[in-house]
Order: C-alpha cells, then sequence, then structure tokens
C-alpha cells in the first residue's frame, strides 16, 4: 500500500467560516486594511492581551520594522540579539542602520543565552530585541532585570508565540505581551495563520498616537477619520502595515478556533514527548506554557542529522532543519566579533523538527523515528 | 424620493470568481506568498509587461521601498520627486536616510514640472522619482533627456497607472516599465484591486538576482527552491514583501476583468470630459493613454472647492480633495528649502475628485455638478 505524504505543516481548517467572512469583504467593498474584519480580529485577540494595543500588520517582519520606528533607533543605535532567529529580526534594525551584537543559545535550548547578553551592553545599547523559540518562553525574570539596570527597549520577537506564556507565580503572561513591543506571526506556516499577517503589540499607552501615525503612511489619517482634525498630512517617517480585510476575515476564522487548533497540536506534541522521552525532548522551564508550535529532536550531529531528514523523507515524512545563525552567515560573517557561538552553531547543525498539525498520523512518524534509532 | 449615496469609488464586483479562487487557495493550505495564485497573477501581468520581472507586494508603498533597496540608496544620498503626491513616495527614501528634494506641478496639471528638475541636481543626486498622477503619463522624452544627462536611477511611482500608457511614435509603452523601477498599486481605491497590494516592475534584467534575495527577508530562499543550492541562508538587507496567495486569488479575478473594467470607467470618464468642456476637463498630453483612474474638477479657489463638496455631499454624492503638498506639510516644511511650489499648493487646494467606477450614476453626478457652477 502507498504511503500517504506527511507534509511538515497544514494550516487548520477553518474554510467554511473564512470563505463566508471572505465574502461579507468582497460585497462589501472594503477591502483594505483596518475596516470591520480587522476590529473583530483586534477585538478576540484582546481576550489574549487585554493590556496592549494592538495592531494587524502585513506580516510579523513588518511589525518588527514598525517596532524599530517606534524604538526610534537612529543609525549606530546597538542592538543586541540572537543569533539563532530569523533574519527578519536582524533586517528590521539593520534597515534602521543600528550596529548589531549576535547572542549565543543556551546549551541545552534554542533560546538565547541571556547570562551572555550584559557583557555586550555599552553606551550605545539602545535595544535588547528578544525572540522566544518554539513558542517556550524566556526567562523573563532575567530580561526585567537587564532592562530595568540599563534602561533598554525590549523588542519581543513571539513570531511564533501566540498562545504562549510566561508564567509567574501562577499567573499566565502571553508572549508578545511582555515587552515595550511584541510582534507576532500568522504566516502560513503558525499555528494561527492568514496566509501573510502580523500583529503588533503596543505595551505602553504612550506609544499609540505615534504608532496610528507611522501605521497609516506616516499620516494622522486614525484621527482624521476620528473627525479630530479636517484633512489629513505627512507627519512622520512611517509605512503601510495595515493587513487587508480580505487576510483579516481568513484570520477572523482561525481565531475563532484557536483552542481547538492549540489542542490540537498539544496532543501531537504530548505524544512525541512521551514517545521520545528517551531520544530527545524540547527543553520547557517551568516559567514556559506553551503553545505546541514546534516539536524538534535533537541529533548527534549534521551529518545524523542528514541522514535523519533523508530516512525520514523516504518514509513519506516531511522534517526539517531550522535557522542558520545569523552571525556566521555570508552577509553578516566580516561585521561579527570574534566570539563562538557554539550553541547556535550546534542547534542550526542537530536540530530537526517533526511535522506538527491537527492531521499527524502521530502513530506512523513515532514509529518511523524510532525505527532510525533502532 | 430618498437619493441613493454615490460613493466616490467601488470595486469592481468580481466577487463570484474571486471567492472561487479563494476557495483553492484555503483548500490547498498554499497561502503565504509567490505560489499558484500569484504566478498566474504574473502572467496575466507579463501581457501588459513584456520586457519587465514582476514582483506581487503587500502594497505600492512597499514596492517603493522594496525599489529604493535595489536602487542601493545610501544615507544623504540626494532624491528629486514630486511634492503633490502620497507621503509613501517621500517615506520610501527617508527611511533610506535620503535627502529630497520636492518639485513644484505643473501650471494646468498635477503633474511634476520637468523643467524644474535639472536645477535641483547636485553631485548627491542618485534618483529622480516621477509620479503620473490619474494614471496620466509625464513627458518621458524629458525624463530620458534627465536620466542620461546626469546618470540618474529613475524610479516610477506608476500607483494609479495599470493600463496607462505613454504613446511614442504609435506605439503603447505601459507605465510602471519605463523607469528602471515601476510600482503599481491594487489598494482597494485603485481600478484593480485586491484589497492592500502592490508590483514592483524591474526593468533591467541584471537587478533580478538581488530583487529575488531581498524580496524573500534577504535571503536566498529563490535560489534553494530551485534546488540551485542546499539550504538557504541570509545573504542582504530585505523584507517581507510577498503577496499572499488570498490577496493573489482576488487580483486574479480582478486581473481577468481588467479590460472591462478600464472600459466601464473610460465610459463614465469621458462623459463627464463632454459635460464639463466648459468648466474643467484634466489635461491629457499626446502622449498620454489613460486609465480613467481620476476625473477631477478645479475649482476657483480652497472655499470654492469646499463649498462644491459641501453642495454635493448634500446631494448625497461624494467628491474629494486629493493630496496635500509634502514640501510644505507639517513633518518637512522646515526641511524645505525656499522655492515656493505654488501650482501644487493650487492643486491641493482647488482639486476635487469626482466618483468614478462601474456603479456611478453619471448623469446625476453631472446634473448636480452643472447645478452648482449655475
Amino acid at each position: 500500500m502507498q504511503k500517504e505524504f506527511i507534509p511538515y505543516h497544514l494550516p487548520f481548517p477553518t474554510h467554511t467560516t473564512g470563505l463566508s467572512f471572505v465574502k461579507e469583504v468582497l460585497e462589501s467593498g472594503k477591502t483594505a486594511g483596518n475596516q470591520a474584519q480587522s476590529l473583530i480580529c483586534k477585538e478576540l485577540l484582546s481576550v489574549d492581551f487585554p493590556n496592549s494595543f494592538s495592531f494587524l500588520t502585513t506580516s510579523c517582519t513588518s511589525a518588527l520594522e514598525f517596532s524599530t520606528l517606534l524604538a526610534g533607533i537612529q543609525p549606530n543605535d546597538h542592538v543586541i540579539l540572537p543569533s539563532y532567529t530569523y533574519p527578519s529580526t536582524a533586517n528590521a534594525f539593520l534597515l534602521r542602520g543600528a550596529t548589531l551584537s549576535f547572542v549565543d543559545s543556551l546549551p541545552n535550548s534554542p533560546n538565547m543565552d541571556l547570562d551572555k547578553v550584559e557583557e555586550l551592553i555599552t553606551k550605545k545599547t539602545k535595544v535588547l530585541c528578544v525572540m522566544h523559540y518554539a513558542g517556550i518562553s524566556l526567562d523573563w525574570e532575567k530580561i526585567e532585570r537587564i532592562k530595568s539596570r540599563y534602561n533598554l527597549t525590549i523588542i519581543e520577537d513571539a513570531a511564533q508565540c501566540l498562545d504562549s506564556n510566561y508564567v509567574k507565580n501562577g499567573t499566565d503572561y502571553p508572549l508578545g505581551s511582555l515587552g515595550d513591543f511584541g510582534a507576532i506571526s500568522f504566516h502560513e506556516t503558525k499555528n494561527i495563520s492568514c496566509g501573510e499577517g502580523g500583529l503588533l503589540l503596543l505595551n505602553n499607552k504612550n506609544d499609540i498616537t505615534q504608532a496610528e501615525i507611522i501605521y497609516e503612511k506616516g499620516t494622522n489619517r486614525s484621527a482624521f477619520l476620528r473627525s479630530e482634525t479636517a484633512f489629513y498630512e505627512w507627519k512622520s517617517l512611517g509605512s503601510s502595515y495595515a493587513l487587508s480585510e480580505i487576510n483579516a476575515a481568513v484570520l477572523r476564522a482561525q481565531l475563532m478556533q484557536k483552542e481547538q487548533i492549540i489542542l490540537s497540536r498539544l496532543k501531537v506534541w504530548n505524544e512525541y514527548k512521551l514517545a521520545f522521552s528517551k531520544i530527545s525532548v524540547p527543553f520547557v522551564p517551568e516559567y514556559a506554557k506553551h503553545n505546541a508550535h514546534i516539536y524538534y529532536l535533537q541529533l548527534a550531529d549534521y551529518k545524523e542529522s542528514v541522514e535523519f531528514i533523508q530516512f525520514m523523507q523516504k518514509e513519506k515524512i516531511q522534517t526539517l532543519h531550522h535557522y542558520r545563525p545569523l552571525h556566521s552567515s555570508d552577509f553578516f560573517n566580516d561585521k561579527h566579533d570574534d566570539r563562538s557561538l557554539v550553541n547556535a552553531i550546534n542547534f542550526s547543525n542537530t536540530l530537526v523538527r517533526l511535522p506538527i498539525h491537527h492531521e499527524v498520523n502521530s502513530d506512523r512518524v513515532i514509529e518511523t523515528v524510532l525505527d532510525f534509532f533502532n
């Protein structure tokens, strides 16, 4: 019998509802950003982020770029960020002319080693950008300590983190709401998706006026639409960050099914954890409550990881490496100082992601993985 | 009898076809950018732009930003651009740290006065950015002369110009394809729309490799997807410019009806022209073949223009001013030199746009406008 292909990812099917919302949008003719569907999405999101102000964006990348404008980054400002992350995390700052220092991962987790941050701080350091890998929270207490000691702006790349939490004294704090700014992704590959899309969370109310202007191509159109001014005009740097209503309609349907989507992933994640307890289990600290965005295995070395991926491929199961470390990339290598970031390189070589979504035949994946290791 | 409201704009209804394509996308799970629907859109667009390489983007703003990265603009490079345009035209360059000089409009057209460009050129001038207002072509021969004399990069803000042409010796040259880079908008308010969306046209083949990298967040993912490299990594500055497949599906349906959409607008435009021949007709030079994106009237002064808009509003007809000149905006005023750009200010004060779309009751609009002037 032909085995069915198991893709790494598959968006959760909310087609019927999604299509009915898209139909509403197309029939209304109100298809540009920040109209009826976007407002509904923002209301749905306000349950998760009651203390944040949210802007739907065209991508998590644009949410990050939006945050760098809000943070007022100037040429030669210094930014500290992880090496094991997506290039957009770094480009957002480089586009503002910032200089970058990359930080290694922890030995036991792809997440950045926060104990390596302070030694990099100079008078020019303006931002600490953090990224929670696989929706697994960083140690926020450490970040708070660094922030208050050096008065840094914290930008939280929470691309993978919708419905992930940092837990302190029994209370859940949603990732994305902890930094000064948080960026979340709704890309096709994320738990909750609308093709291309993102979210900027403003966690300080005094940023709202400027954020509205930057979001509206540097104009005071938002105030104009509220009849607070007779006309609108150019006020600031800015861009076109608004997510179209068509994508917002699709996002709305996804957000309505959020619990079910996350539960279906957690089920698979926990099955993997049980089955691979003696092989490889992602490190989840006690303060992290994650959203099952990624289940990864760590192989012995790069060679074995390639063999593993090829083995799984023959069995029609798609598995994937993840990031190449930014500090040693073709593009940045000659700008990096001489610190060797061995853990980031190690995760780049050995981390392999297993399929995780509502349709995964986890028994077959587990059996095949165990076959490889036996 | 209650009069029906006539909105300034209404996207042409391609809902049924559009929805069926969106359904395809959602069912496939392939919702992120640059997949099946985008390829079809690019094929449809290649009929209009046979000599250009096209990238679908999240907006015309992002297409312009994309072009400024491709043009390699560095801090303090000098850019010359019109004052009577949308803030995004200017922000795209300011985001790269460029210095700007704004040019006045012509006395008889909102389009920029190309005879005022050369006096502004310095050794630092790198780009001449031009914008064809209302889809009505600038005098491209003048632009070519300036380009070749001073070796400038020409960036063509063709936001309003899909299906507009520059005509020379009986041949039509599509706007957007004439500069080194051309940017087109598919925003809700444009003739052909998909909510938020845009198009970057590359008109030089040697820009393609770098464009593919910038488009894919500064990585060589495009080469990777063509199996030209074993993995993809960070190679350059870049951003997330790709239009989602969901929007591309909507765009595809619109592009399929392009002729009909433009014809339905041209019909209204020509009716207005005939009716208002003694009041106000937009100046269309012999070398311009336009797409009926905008029909504007010029009122005597700002006061009359406001009275006109209010008069039309009472009659339930939406009419609109357009741009506020960028050079004298709150944001740029103190950075502008002391040239007074009287024509740009004049068009800002006196230009009013009439409703134009497939559903306009043009008889009622004409009658009401004539009522105002009598």
